[in-house]
């Protein structure tokens, strides 16, 4: 066995024992790791700073050294963050369907935890905690393979972790980090079908791209959004406005902001008129197709093919005319990436037909796609917003990060 | 774009249609494929006799044969499993969750098709209808890749669930056939990420594993079982002695037939004294430890270290002594598959406890592992059972054939 299959068999191992571990014993790690993260946070600081010097060394860019960068308002939002967790339900042994067949055998299909989660994720290591929290709160260990720049912050504070689960009388190796940060290793990761039960990929689309491609162990595919607005004639066209700023411009850089508005033709140059206020109060760049520019003259740079397909993450929209409903159906049904979608119309039919044919997670009628989010659909916190259509779809709390298992109640029943 | 993907995309297209096409149109269409097949069986059957000349030909084996050969009793049977299919309810549409939240907007996660499903299958004629007719029920179009042996039957019986789609008014692809049947055809269709939205191997482990290793498609893995029955100190042994006699004798060759008797050490003599000759009388053979054949004489041969981990489908059976649930769990863990198994005790605090602990699709307490089936656990039909964690575990019915989408109904709502 190598390094890595040896830790994961343990991680294995470990898994056994949460899966069954009481409510209170998971949360009592929790609390416990929530103290300590503030109690020890020199530690961790201490481990950030030097990660931060190698990576200034290195000559990583402002923003990303922001991403690594903790400081004492961080941890203590990070440690909120597990105790909110730990106030969340207890997904496991919740039952799913309970069923008295007619030769009297008793079905119950209950939520038990999936095993193993393995994650691999990029250069913030607020995500080891967030996901750690996550994954222990639904009875899964974990085993967290973070990026090479975080290194010493991730070992510090899973250092921490994993005091709290011994001194909870669980497995340390409920959550363990995979030290070799080299591309290997990730992709060992992927071939570990004996001990990883799913691998959920979080960072950024060519990390997400690359482990869906090559991962032999079950992925669940997030983040990736390309989402539209589509403005109807019948629309309210101050809200449509107002819905497309904040889905565009209230935070550009997550998966589900809005890249691309469609409007019908009739309004297009109302809905503009309303919303170029907006836009224009954060420099929205504008790249429409020909008759939008005719309309917005040199407010609107004509659109690239390339433009349709872009998860801009910025202050950049694409934006087209259409001709109706049925062609903002194909072009969504072309472009999109099956995030979040909306229509803004007050024609309730054509809002139900919206929400019927458009194929996403989340598929809104006169709401920005900016809520679909784990906290926001009221699921309390979040892993990921899965963009598959298997096990789950959407934001995915802790009923997401569950299996089922059937459990049978028989009096010496055979099968005829 | 090569031949195959261009037939993908159309089914693609055709699954934008079926997933919003309504219980009615979905039904009849079912019932005139029913019908159909009875109708036009001589068309059926003249191109299954032609493929039985080929296989002949080729020197298949009987058993084999059999498998693929259709008759007029096989072909009525399928299609009343048509019929029964179209009396089941229509999963689509159905409301998962739904929720309102404080700010107003309404959350709707309904219950959708997953758009296209791909089976890669072997030479069972039958498994086209089957799986064509769960797939179109859940909404699902579906890309079949059956075995070359079956391609003329496959291609006959194609054309008649084709031409009931069109009679209905929905796209003839929603149902399409891979004409390819060499190996490539089927790594190919592992690529197709684009357009399958799940891929499900049906046929023997090696298929299976195949699949599972190679696609990147994502794969709902079925069918192996290596299941065990355990045997307590406290069990009614005549009851344990009927319960293993049909897991293991009722069906040998299938996924959910016991493979393996585990016997608490104090009561092995008397169990096997209850239990032989029920064994006896299908001259099932014994591998066992060490100390079952001192007990046991030459009724009973030791057991190699592959015998612990076999699939035998046949009447074989694997035995052993353990000292107590400890050694029996341990057992359980390392060698099952996480399809079925059973324990057979009088002890209601043991049971609770090899319930929670063994990780398996379904766990069994007094009563036969061959109950883990789709129709005995009223989901009315199967797709297969899955033996993964991800998505769907245990039997797959129409409810496991569908995805979720969330249906946000707002009023202006912008996130904050």
């Amino acid at each position: 066995m190598t390094k890595l299959e040896t830790q994961a068999a343990a991680v294995k191992a470990a898994s056994r024992v949460l899966a069954v571990a009481g409510t209170e014993r998971k949360n009592a790690v929790l609390l416990a790791a929530a103290d300590a993260l503030t109690e020890r946070r020199d530690e961790w600081l201490a481990a950030n700073a030097a990660d931060l010097a190698a990576a200034r060394t290195a000559g990583m860019r402002d923003a990303l050294l922001d991403r690594l960068a903790l400081d004492e308002k961080r941890i203590a939002a990070v440690a909120e963050g597990v105790r909110q967790v730990a106030a969340l339900p207890d997904p496991v042994g919740a039952v799913v369907r309970d069923v008295v067949r007619p030769n009297g055998l008793h079905l119950v299909q209950r939520r038990v935890p999936l095993g193993v989660a393995g994650i691999i994720y990029e250069a913030r290591p607020n995500v080891t905690v967030d996901a750690a929290a996550l994954c222990l709160k639904a009875g899964n260990a974990v085993l967290l393979r973070g990026g090479k720049e975080a290194i010493r912050s991730n070992l510090a504070v899973t250092a921490i972790l994993r005091d709290a689960l011994t001194a909870a009388g669980l497995p340390a190796d409920c959550v363990a980090l995979v030290e070799d940060t080299d591309r290997r290793s990730a992709a060992e990761m992927m071939e570990l079908t004996d001990y990883l039960d799913v691998l959920i990929p979080r960072g950024g689309a060519g990390l997400i791209r690359s482990v869906t491609a090559a991962s032999r162990v079950p992925v669940i595919r997030t983040g990736e959004g390309v989402c539209h607005i589509y403005v109807t004639a019948s629309a309210d066209l101050d809200m449509a406005a107002r819905i497309l700023y904040n889905a565009k411009c209230s935070r550009p850089s997550v998966c589900n902001a809005a890249e691309c508005v469609l409007v019908d033709k009739p309004v297009a140059e109302a809905f503009f008129n309303a919303a170029l206020p907006l836009l224009d109060s954060k420099h929205v760049e504008l790249r429409g197709d020909a008759k939008l520019c005719n309309i917005l003259g040199t407010r609107c740079r004509e659109a690239s093919e390339a433009d349709w397909d872009a998860e801009f993450g910025d202050y950049i929209l694409a934006a087209k005319t259409v001709s109706g409903p049925d062609e903002a159906l194909a072009f969504i049904a072309a472009h999109g990436t099956g995030h979040s979608e909306a229509i803004i119309t007050s024609d309730a039919a054509l809002a139900e037909r919206f929400l019927n044919e458009v194929d996403a997670a989340a598929v809104y009628v006169n709401a920005s796609t900016r809520f679909t989010d784990g906290f926001e659909f009221g699921l309390g916190a979040e892993i990921g917003i899965s963009t598959q259509k298997l096990h789950a779809r959407g934001p995915m709390g802790l009923e997401e990060l569950c299996s089922t298992k059937w459990c049978v109640y028989g009096t010496g029943q055979v099968r005829e």
